[in-house]
């Protein structure tokens, strides 16, 4: 048996006082979980932080150093509260340059020089850093395991899109969703005998209540095989011995 | 001049792995941002985290030492994975007793001996913790700064809505948002003047495209008064010298 992949960790770093506020719902968390995933990375964190050049400094040296990879979302536009860049630059202590291919793509859109000269702060690239590919304007950029990203959605989807095939690849975790309409606090005990049996497998249990019916559902997630599916056929038979009828659940 | 009301604090620790994998779509930080700031709470940092002990007790103590409250949500039904409360305990160094009022509630369903042991596990309370009411079943708890609420969105809505009146009371932000129909980079310069002439608004540029149209909204947030009124002016000001026309937005 080949020695399964190594699990390959990231953290999101969400940047932007609209996210604390509550002005804007973030959902680019659940996103990135979802696409990380198909390219063999787990995120094991999130932090949400404002824009304050001290606490992203903080947040992204924390993080950087704990995981596999930082993906950050947020703060990399032409205005003042635009700080990613330079706290990025900060934290590994490197200088901002301008860089070329970036700075090509801006002048191709004319503008007075007052406004170029601020549109020309979205070109600035740390020393030593690469390029992430956005085909909707400026590029992200990247240095070392640290990867900047817009936070509009369709932008970063698109930024994380171009990452394709050119990130470590480690596990992809699956899942199997099994709903059985019974409270949680008849599961639980058998569930947690089951998880015991089962270390390698993430065993959560989601209550529900929807259309006037209480209910629980139960989420195996981990590596494709013979352990998962053991260990779904006893959450399945579990219910079935309290009474209910296990139902499957597309999606994660 | 009455001394403006101080800025109290808080952070809120999103606990539960489903939240990490995309499973889930946070909904609860976006409500809690709003409603606390009904209360004169304004949330600076959210982390989410997994449900492994380690990592809760690390994010808990490091947030209820830097900010005036804590609020956490997830982790406190009565399967295996639900270990916010033994979490808590762990951080603040106490041991967990069974809380009488709680263990009545959770008595008023019979159950099998079995499946009350797992529910009693909601009833558990830290040595020196009050009560956070929940109409829906089980009280949830807090802890000096800390509280510790649901996860599923109704219910942690209920019991944050008990806490009404109970929680120190600051600066309650209020917020102008300005629409006009220009790239972000033409404001660009003008914004960044404002916001130096401005230091305690919060001056934010949010570009976004709708119907076809690109265009930046700006928000300015801060304690109501002369100050904000006369950032929110400038800001007009600027938009119309900049040849658009300023809208005003409702909310946040």
């Amino acid at each position: 048996m080949p020695a399964p992949a190594p699990r390959v960790t990231a953290a999101v770093l969400i940047i932007g006082n609209e996210i604390l506020s509550g002005r804007t719902q973030d959902t680019n968390l659940a996103y990135l979980a979802k696409k990380l995933n198909e390219y063999g990375i787990q995120i094991r964190e999130s932090r949400i932080v404002p824009d304050i050049e001290a606490e992203i400094i903080a947040a992204v040296n924390a993080l950087r150093r704990r995981y596999d990879y930082v993906f950050t979302t947020g703060g990399i536009g032409p205005t003042h509260d635009d700080i990613t860049a330079d706290c990025i630059a900060k934290a590994f202590g490197v200088d901002l340059l301008i860089n070329e291919e970036i700075a090509e793509i801006l002048r191709r859109r004319e503008s007075p020089p007052e406004i170029m000269e601020m549109r020309m702060r979205m070109a600035r690239v740390p020393v030593g850093g690469g390029l992430i590919r956005n085909p909707f304007g400026p590029h992200g950029f990247y240095i070392d395991n640290v990867y900047v990203m817009a936070g509009i959605p369709q932008v970063m989807q698109a930024m994380i899109g171009s990452l394709e095939g050119q990130l470590r690849r480690g596990i992809t975790v699956v899942s199997r969703s099994i709903t059985a309409y019974m409270p949680e606090s008849h599961v639980a005990r058998r569930l947690g005998a089951i998880q015991d049996e089962h270390p390698d497998i993430d065993l959560g249990s989601y209550p529900f209540h929807r259309q006037d019916r209480f209910g629980t559902t139960l989420v195996l997630r981990g590596a494709a095989g013979p352990d998962l599916e053991t260990a779904a056929a006893k959450v399945r038979q579990m219910i079935i011995d309290l009474g209910g009828t296990p139902e499957e659940e597309a999606g994660a």
